[in-house]
């Protein structure tokens, strides 16, 4: 039952689309992989940030709660709403301007509709680099890559999306408008406010606006594959490669041989650049500021010496952008070809980086001794200690029967995680996947500072409630 | 007076050492340049976090207000006591160990008290960078660089104090030990606690320990000073070896002439490297990852497209150690320089990069026709649109007449920061010598943020308080 008056408040309350009906609300409320489908109040798309802070002035008045909603890509169900249908979802869908380019400050100040790969778009036009790339670059939204914290192939080098962010203008949930969209390099005057909003998932308040960092366009870049034995040769290859490139080490991500078998027998076009078979792989990528001759001078003295170390069994280094492209795709193309396999179990974890081999031979290790036959399909960006630490059940075990053992899975990943002082969530998120998890394994003096901040924000518990954090309910 | 009974009860709260003597308690109680000095209840130097826990129960129970302090470098009044005598100084020095380094993960964790050379020479000992650098490196500790997220000279490549910190360890202002000490690239389960204590100069919390990142050495540094017209030709410059160098360029110093100026009279071994006088100077340093060959190669490639261009009028390349340090020297020596000259009035700004040159011959141009004959001695870190804008009086006007303007000069300059939409306080931070002007200058919004959040974490106000934020008191 919609209440009309309720409705009516709201629709005189801001300037912008209002979506009541249930076929429009209907894509706004389940994720792209619709494993949480909730019921709105309503949907509403407003065009300006001021707008922002009237439906949020609304709802403090009304006691709405408010799910912030950007490309819905998310993965841990942080931007739909739940089934009560008291809420209201806040797509910021139209605030979808860049608002400025400044070559020479290296910024941008894109609004936080923004599709991603529309601010790679403007940067490269200015000549410049804007680096966050990451599989949904085509449908998902910079106010919720900052909202998530998200992180992607280039973090190695340039940062996760919060680094990446110099200033924010932020509606607070009082529906107050913050401009701290300053493009500074250096601010001491007070506390980051900023850093409290970025990885929040909206539930602190809604980011609307940003200034982003921009690069140089790097002049050339280069793509090598290298096969190894092991994570721990992966490693040694990770440190030579730091120490011949730098900063011009732009990607570091492993694959294991049953990714490769994967995408080798579900994507058409795949071809395994290698003769023999391998158990590891590590997809490198140079980013280089001279050229493509020195590029690839450097890239092979470094595969040269890695070679004679005995770190790497052998390597291909791209010599075309195609070669580059088919690289890239071994690496890009795991999801789907696991998806197309069947369902699996899947982790985002991160560890020291020192620690990575043996977290994966370790676990690896259990998981096999337990679920006999199981298919460890590891891979990710290794030089951020960040593993996609998926399981596949044994060749002719049932899917679903696999995947009712998800939580003695899970549990066997994250005592391991929690061993080696890492993360159960490197880039995904929280949302409400993984809140009772995390909130079981944090500290409590970690957690309280968190709720401490939660209600200092929101005191009223109006954004984005259940998630992250437990609320009171979830925790009876 | 000293409460006996007071100072028994704190004795008995901790282990480690209490100075009450007064002639013990002396260096604690005024900052380096002498601008403040306070008294204090008592001076705590605990030698473990469990005791900085201790101590802040303690406080907690008695009500007793808390100054952290490191090395007591700050330059903004943050770190010694009022003239109250009611409040302890906390002291970090003892806590002086590095727990440990990871040079695969490219972590090191250092308590609070370790000096900042010292964290320096370990990471060189194992062969990694930690390129945090700044004046007082040999004797500011990294607690107090990241309490007041510190600058310096390799910013532009490496990030302020803030991006090198992977993680913290903090004593709450309720006295509980919050242990987030992870080496992760990746981490996003919950809010990102320790950007709140970073940059909050102690009125949040203790930092007691840190895990900061390192990086691998470079091969070779190359240091090159470029003579040139304006700041607008420097931009240029910069422009140019952004794209040239890319990640490579690691520091790019201003320099007006007037700098040099003081330098040549007051350091008996400086000297001009050129034999004409130019306006501005910008200092350059490269780090390359290859060798000292492919350095000066780059450098002098890009040198020359910049005079080519007209961006320079002559440059020198360093080719040898002593000739980098001597470069160096001139850009180091601007502050003592400018001591021995006598009197300055002195500011720490930053503007977005691309308004560095408007910023400056606006605001050049407004104060020396309001102070006729003054001189303008502008200098830092331009690749960071931050400037250390200072200004001596005329020759040959009373400096101490001369400081009685400051009131009139500030206007003029914070005027003009707030018109390029730039930082009162770039590097140097808050404290008390900038908290009612900060205060004037932040948007209300802004303001309660900062205020909801040190109500939240530090309800009784014993934490460095009158630091940062106005206290309701001094409102009044």
């Amino acid at each position: 039952v919609i209440d009309s008056t309720k409705i009516a408040s709201l629709r005189a309350a801001f300037q912008g689309r209002l979506i009541t009906a249930p076929e429009e609300q209907a894509p706004f409320l389940f994720d792209w992989r619709k494993r949480w489908k909730g019921r709105a109040l309503a949907v509403v798309q407003p065009d300006t940030a001021q707008d922002v802070a009237s439906i949020l002035r609304w709802c403090n008045a009304t006691h709405t709660p408010i799910v912030p909603q950007g490309g819905n890509t998310g993965l841990v169900g942080a931007s739909t709403p739940d089934p009560s249908g008291t809420a209201i979802v806040l797509s910021l869908a139209r605030l979808n301007r860049v608002r400025s380019v400044d070559a020479i400050n290296n910024t941008l100040v894109a609004e936080a509709g923004c599709i991603l790969a529309q601010v790679q778009q403007t940067a490269a036009a200015h000549s410049r680099l804007f680096p966050l790339s990451l599989a949904a670059e085509g449908s998902c939204t910079i106010g919720g890559n900052l909202s998530t914290n998200a992180g992607g192939v280039q973090v190695l080098r340039y940062g996760n999306a919060r680094e990446l962010c110099l200033g924010l203008e932020v509606v607070t949930a009082q529906g107050e408008l913050w401009d701290g969209l300053r493009g500074l390099r250096k601010d001491n005057t007070g506390y980051d406010l900023k850093h409290l909003f970025i990885g929040a998932e909206g539930t602190l308040g809604v980011i609307t606006a940003a200034s982003l960092k921009l690069f140089a366009q790097p002049a050339a870049q280069m793509t090598s594959l290298a096969a190894l034995r092991s994570p721990t040769h992966a490693l040694g290859l990770l440190t030579l490669a730091q120490k011949h490139l730098g900063p011009a080490l732009t990607a570091f991500e492993l694959m294991s041989r049953n990714c490769i078998e994967l995408v080798l027998r579900h994507i058409p076009a795949a071809q395994d650049p290698f003769s023999a078979q391998h158990p590891h792989y590590v997809l490198l990528e140079a980013s280089d500021a001279e050229g493509q001759d020195h590029a690839q001078a450097r890239f092979e003295a470094m595969m040269h010496e890695a070679l004679e170390a005995g770190l790497i069994d052998d390597a291909v280094v791209a010599s075309s952008l195609q070669q580059s492209a088919h690289l890239w795709a071994l690496r890009e193309n795991i999801t789907e070809a696991q998806a197309k396999e069947g369902k699996n179990i899947k982790h985002d974890i991160s560890v020291p980086i020192s620690a990575i081999d043996r977290f994966v031979e370790q676990t690896n290790a259990t998981l096999e001794q337990r679920f006999p036959g199981i298919r460890m399909v590891v891979f990710g960006h290794l030089g951020d200690g960040n593993l996609h630490y998926n399981v596949s059940p044994a060749p002719g075990v049932d899917p679903e029967q696999f995947m009712q053992q998800e939580p003695e899975v899970n549990a066997v990943v994250y005592e391991a995680v929690a061993r080696f002082s890492g993360s159960i969530s490197a880039e995904h998120g929280i949302g409400l996947l993984k809140r009772d998890t995390n909130a079981a394994l944090k500290s409590p003096v970690e957690l309280a500072l968190m709720q401490t901040i939660k209600r200092a924000l929101d005191p009223l518990g109006l954004m984005n409630p259940g998630r992250v954090l437990p609320t009171a309910e979830s925790l009876r």
